[in-house]
């Protein structure tokens, strides 16, 4: 769970966001990389915002979350074609989180797709340039495909809903979730939905008006004082607990819809058009070869997952972790993991190699993890 | 010049490479992040790991240079589609410096292309996921589109020829500037190009064998024990003196291939069909309204360009400076800047305004910088 000793360097080919301003003053200690942006991932440490994440308030400086405009008459038309997930019944004002595969299945992200007009949408973008590759298929469409300005700033934790309140007024407690309504600041309408990427509740405010980054902060920071409002980022660890993946990292365009559990978001039972149907409808007729599961590791001291730990069942690989952490409220190691079927049910026992060479005990989880773990076997 | 004070949280969202072990013992003191893959930008300082490259030789862990591979009987064709640069007549073993452009006549990557056969070709791309672009525009195109694991490494310095032939033997001298041979390592013919980010000579070797990454850098290490070789990255005082452009940070989509000096690789007169013609054939009409330029710059202590600077005329904006340094050769700081038409003139003055809000004069110069500038004005 620490940052790699090097430092980050950066130049204009990263970008700083309308926040970094009030994130370096709150003491970012690690960032990552993410849509070419800047993401804060550590303030105090990794357990130190975990803690606070799930007792206060925090905001996340998440101008990662790139957004891909398609509008035009056909943008209903090429956003379908991107997913498995059914979208004709969507209506305006809903968050859809929505898969997209390419030609033969694989996933190329996870958007969380914006309903802004029945000829608009956004996607809210995890790290991959989704841009070129809806530009490209948009190709002969009448659309227009742009990144517009636009920038994330979250509020999660479990006093979200007061302090958001306490800024935008009382039609914030009107959003249901993964619903978004157009809230004033300032004068002007800004998109709030009730997402984000934390089970601890909370909002995405989605400001195009990159000159009131730094008011909107403070906004949120002066309206929280009370409710210890502070900086902070997604957490790795609450994210784990809670199951949510992480694109390029827990699933990559190596994988399908199905290996990632969003069989709920493969309606190939509708009449929709979208690439890869026949290759996701071989898979349907079999099922995954793997699985994401969760794993409960008997291990507390366990260090930064940097690359993929290899997990074994006596001489046979059958998988591999791709993020762990030590969850202080379970009191045990959590990771999610890649495991093939042969080995993914619930309560099965495992191997992992972690990279010091030494191995630990894991036995499959439900994702997201139970609030009350059974006993370790 | 300095890295950012925050770390570098590194996941498996985020590639480490077969060269990274040695990276890290060579003492690698920052990373930036590129095509989600970790590439090294300092060791020792930039000052001195400049005036090393300058008189010797290094290896440099450019994996994050991923190769993109169309393959199949529209190959070429769907290459074509993607650039104003007629590559019809490209033999294999060439390099090609390729801009490519997307319907609009923005800069989408600049990659090099390698010919490794009539209907095989490798884009050894910039920081961008061209890969989801190539795929997206190929879809009814008979081509497959892939990722390769292939690592390049770059040998770069003017010791870099003596160092290649000890490890590769003699047919390295045989090879000319943007062309490859396949020569052999350990048992496997590696491509080895005469190619590199730096002016001060070299090669890129395409490892596409992962398991031998530590072996071929040992070989190297160890072969040029005596040309005082040792670990480096692309240079950020050598490539600004030598003109080298940053996809990302220096041109973005925003920008055609004209601001980017790319006249020579827009050959419109060729009968050749690409994405972008109509909106190439309109700049090429009027020309472009800014170019990339030099500029010499009147302070010696800059500090780290980290976002664009303000380039003025009295009281009008003209442009923005993409990365400065300050040159111990030349004397003086030096800058890559999209200057407007207006005032893209050599010897134009002008002025930058530093992050701290305090000014310097700028002069534009040519690009590459010569090596003997003239006495400041």
């Amino acid at each position: 769970m620490t940052a790699t000793a090097p430092q980050l360097w950066v130049n204009p080919r990263i970008h700083r966001t309308p926040y970094s301003p009030r994130v370096e003053a709150a003491g970012v200690s690690a960032y990552s990389v993410y849509n070419h942006t800047l993401l804060p991932v550590m303030f105090e440490s990794v357990t130190a915002d975990y803690r606070h994440l799930k007792e206060h308030v925090q905001l996340w400086d998440v101008s990662c979350q790139r957004q891909v405009e398609v509008t035009g008459p056909d943008a209903a038309k090429l956003v379908q074609l991107l997913t498995p997930r059914d979208i004709s019944k969507a209506t305006v004002g809903r968050c859809l989180y929505t898969p997209l595969v390419d030609a033969a299945g694989g996933l190329v992200n996870d958007p969380v797709v914006l309903k802004l007009a029945d000829d608009r949408f956004w996607l809210s973008i995890a790290d991959a340039d989704v841009g070129l590759w809806i530009s490209g298929l948009g190709i002969g469409y009448d659309v227009t495909v742009t990144e517009p300005a636009v920038y994330p700033l979250a509020v999660q934790g479990p006093k979200a809903d007061e302090l958001m309140s306490r800024v935008f007024g009382p039609a914030v407690a009107d959003i249901r979730f993964f619903r978004f309504a157009k809230l004033d600041f300032h004068g002007y309408p800004l998109v709030v939905a009730r997402t984000g990427w934390s089970r601890q509740g909370g909002f995405e405010i989605y400001l195009d008006v990159p000159e009131l980054g730094l008011a909107l902060w403070d906004a949120l920071a002066q309206a929280g004082a009370s409710l210890n409002v502070r900086a902070g980022c997604p957490n790795a660890i609450e994210r784990i607990e809670a199951g949510l993946l992480s694109y390029g990292a827990d699933m990559t365009r190596m994988n399908n819809p199905y290996e990632c559990n969003f069989d709920a978001f493969c309606n190939l039972d509708r009449p929709i058009e979208f690439l890869g149907r026949t290759a996701l409808e071989a898979v349907a007729a079999t099922g995954p070869d793997r699985r994401i599961v969760g794993l409960v590791l008997d291990r507390a001291d366990l260090p930064s997952c940097i690359e993929r730990w290899r997990v074994t069942a006596g001489d046979h690989v059958v998988g591999a972790v791709t993020t762990a952490a030590y969850s202080p409220d379970l009191g045990c190691g959590i990771a999610i993991a890649m495991i093939d079927r042969s080995h993914w049910d619930e309560g099965t026992l495992l191997d992992v190699e972690l990279p010091d060479g030494s191995w630990t005990t894991a036995r499959v989880s439900t994702l997201p993890f139970p609030a009350a773990l059974p006993v370790a076997a």
